[in-house]
């Protein structure tokens, strides 16, 4: 019986999902709102980091804005969950400065454990099954690979990066062939036939020496600016600052071009089968017309969502519509992904109130 | 020359207008939204009785509901007119009663004029036209005929009634050969080709003793209902109550159906060209993309209005947004018209507050 290693969740909250505007603003973004169950995304994504018998998970650590700190440790509060830390960064810098200080965190802090690095703002259906794709890529991230987590696609969609699986490592787990970028339509619709390609999930799996090694190769001014944020960090409760001139020092770029596209450790466990989604589009959202706060008469297709107004609908077809105290959406579903021209809009008319 | 008739204008504030649902609720009905102008559709109607070289009116008369005094009290103060009087009708009671008060109100209080009688919520962009149209009615009104205005119609609308002109009477104004009800759209067609066919413009124009004459032959109830409830009512400033017991046995019944299909004194001005629109639904109110409150992006043909919460509208077409703080309207301008069955829907849920 081979020793079961501990996780230790870093989860990534720097998202702005502008693409949920109305009700995702940048003072409270899209992984901070109850949008498919009665917890928000952020407080979902925490409690799917619990120990069962696939995996053991230690207190989570939280990497976000400063601007969210208070609403991340009230949420977490409200689920019971005791961070290792909230990590703070001064400016955003992509997901490779965070894969580098979520290493040598837990280097430091968790020696032994593997980094488990999931976005704050996905949703996933059955978290069980998420914590058994885990435990199955673990084995694989202890001998040195940086684990992704790959979903069948349900359709060609355009807007995802792919992963192709290459050899079998172990049960469930494959060498990566290639990591492909956004497809067109028809390619897109190549890998969903093929049955070799998987949505990238964007959660990553790794020893913590593993990434310090890749970064030290392929991308060495990430590494030491992450480094040196976090030797320089000013602690402050389970508040961890990370240095500002140190990090704004860190170039920034996605764990994807800067490492995974790179390295030859890279591994997929797939399909990651726990109904994920990353909630990318009001579309991502079920209906809406059962609340009582909506009125849908003689409509078809529509999803309707409101965290106050009443919203009345007659006699219209597969839009999407969203009402706040303060800002209104009406767009149909198709162009649901769209919704950030609004945002833009409103940034070019100097609406900050509405962001 | 002839003497000039004094105008008693009667401006008739009972509507609902939940065909403009969500901006007009019971408590504040369209005539008391700024929908066109920066006035009120009300404030139009009662700035619009102002005397000129065409015709004089004296203080305007208004009838409403108890639950709209306050309301009109201080719109008129807005617009710096004094009524004659603010008579209260205790329950609805259609506007034959309203023509019957308003005759018994003017033989009484200003003797040898004319009354007016005008809905409080309607638009009319060309007052001095509309004027001149009343004092082209004013000499067969005074000879003792009943007189309409007939707007030529601008399409075959099957939700108006149509008044077909006969016998010239006077320049400008003929003997009306029938009232014909909301036609069906071939009827419709046929009207608006014949060029004889006018829309019911729901104003009056008559001697009080005309009215009280026809009243007692074709509705006698109403009439002497009327009488007693003036008779009987409180004064308290400038609000008339009528009095209730009397008032409640006073049958239901519009002008209309009372008096005008059956008198034989009915006369028409016609056409009124003054840009008249009973802003029956949103469909009658134009834009609303020149909003800073709306963003309105690869949008067409659509209608958007709000009184506070920001709207951004992508990619649609043809629809109506009407958006309030605590309500919202998503629908075709095509089904503009069925508004109301949200308004049905509000109600059959109890939602009297959105009512």
């Amino acid at each position: 019986m081979t020793m079961r290693a501990l996780i230790q969740p870093v989860i990534m909250s720097g998202g702005a999902g502008t693409r949920l505007w109305p009700m995702s603003r940048a003072a409270r973004p899209k992984q901070f709102l109850p949008l498919v169950a009665e917890t928000s995304l952020f407080q979902e994504t925490a409690m799917r980091m619990t120990s069962d018998e696939a995996a053991e998970f230690a207190a989570p650590i939280i990497v976000a804005g400063e601007a969210h700190a208070e609403i991340i440790a009230a949420q977490l509060k409200e689920i019971g969950v005791s961070p290792a830390a909230i990590i703070i960064e001064p400016c955003p810098r992509n997901t490779a400065a965070v894969a580098a200080v979520a290493a040598a965190w837990t280097a430091k802090m968790r020696p032994g454990a593997l980094c488990l690095l999931a976005p704050a703002d996905h949703h996933i259906a059955d978290a069980r099954a998420f914590r058994a794709a885990v435990a199955q890529g673990a084995g694989a991230a202890s001998k040195g690979a940086i684990v992704t987590f790959g979903v069948r696609p349900s359709e060609p969609h355009t807007g995802y990066g792919y992963i192709e699986a290459g050899a079998p490592m172990a049960e469930g787990v494959a060498e990566v062939a290639a990591f492909r970028e956004k497809p067109d339509l028809q390619t897109a619709e190549h890998y969903v036939a093929s049955g070799r390609h998987f949505w990238n999930a964007g959660i990553f799996l790794y020893a913590p020496e593993a990434m310090t090694g890749e970064l030290a190769v392929h991308a060495p001014a990430i590494g030491r600016a992450a480094d040196a944020a976090l030797r320089d960090a000013q602690s402050d409760g389970a508040l961890c600052r990370l240095d500002a001139a140190r990090f704004a020092e860190c170039p920034a770029d996605s764990i994807d071009y800067a490492v995974m596209e790179k390295t030859s450790r890279a591994a997929v466990v797939g399909p990651l089968d726990a109904g994920w989604s990353d909630i990318g589009a009001w579309t991502a959202i079920e209906g809406g017309e059962q609340d009582a706060r909506v009125a849908a008469i003689d409509c078809d297709g529509v999803v309707i969502r409101t965290d106050g107004p009443f919203v009345g609908a007659l006699a219209v077809s597969d839009l999407v519509i969203v009402a706040t105290k303060d800002a209104v959406l009406v767009a149909p579903k198709s162009r649901a992904q769209d919704v950030k021209k609004i945002v833009e809009e409103l940034k070019a008319r100097g609406r900050r109130d509405l962001l």
